[in-house]
């Protein structure tokens, strides 16, 4: 958090929740954002194309640093311990940034437009996890299939963390959902 | 696919396939499609919104039909098997047509909207499914857990059926998945 109260990225990122959540996403405007942040249009538009790139510039550091992790974890993970290390280094990201992710995560559940969006990027980041996979030697269809699988745990602790009372951390969540997987997978 | 013979929505929508594969879908006309199906395109509005739904409405159908098995699948039943009915049944129509499935996968794969409408259907069928299991007594967040991984196993097993050029089944594919998912799922 602490580094980016400099930059002016970071500024807008964070100036921009207030008026999307008072004033719903489709109403806020860049003059609102930028205004929050102390810096003009100009600067907004300098660092974002639009309103919308505010709520997803991030998700291309997440992407790339997931792909790292799971590039340089040791060669003998299995495929499913590979995927971890990335879902692993992505939760510890967004851990950093849980006011942000749990306001932003508000917004986006309440405009259509937006919900596209981010299942744009969880395909996105999928299809990414499965290349990285594949790199590391892993055949078809085990990429795809691990990397699906690891894409759904991801999902169901990310909604278990930004609604989480007690605050469990989220690399804790993705834990417990990787624990009952060959439980849940298991037919009679 | 007997039955498509008859009536005008099934007729309008194999129609729509061969304008939407040779001259691209944007450039495809409803009164393509029209001629085609020896219809007129007040006919064709009768049944389809846009261009678009033509390709989507069957969705409706296979969602429809998935949520009924799971839901009746027997109460003994785990979580997984009775998500795998679900699947099967979904299986089962697609392999009834599956050439309009694979023409239509075709036009889907090259158009970036209709790629983003195929997400939304699918998590759409995500939601439903958890939703089902939540009504069959399943926990949160078991249920979901189980929904995402049947997804998972849905889409990867979709992907090899449509390449497949051993034309094995839908079923079996899916079958294949659900088997080796223990095996992936166990880390080291």
């Amino acid at each position: 958090m602490a580094r980016w109260q400099g930059d002016a990225r970071g500024r807008l990122a964070k100036a921009a929740l207030a008026p999307y959540s008072e004033r719903g996403f489709d109403n806020a405007t860049v003059a609102d954002i930028a205004q929050r942040a102390g810096l003009t249009e100009r600067t907004f538009f300098r660092h974002y194309a639009d309103k919308r790139e505010v709520l997803f510039a991030g998700s291309h550091e997440l992407e790339a640093l997931m792909a790292g992790a799971v590039a340089s974890a040791p060669a003998s993970a299995t495929p499913i311990d590979a995927a971890t290390a990335g879902l692993n280094v992505a939760a510890e990201l967004l851990q950093q940034r849980r006011e942000f992710a749990r306001q932003r995560q508000a917004i986006v559940a309440l405009n259509p437009d937006l919900r596209e969006r981010e299942l744009i990027k969880l395909a996105s980041l999928s299809n990414t996890l499965a290349d990285t996979l594949r790199r590391r030697g892993v055949d078809e269809p085990a990429a795809s299939r691990t990397s699906e699988m690891a894409i759904g745990v991801f999902k169901v602790a990310f909604e278990r963390w930004i609604h989480d009372a007690n605050e469990r951390p989220f690399v804790e969540l993705i834990r417990e959902s990787l624990e009952q997987l060959p439980i849940l997978a298991g037919t009679k």
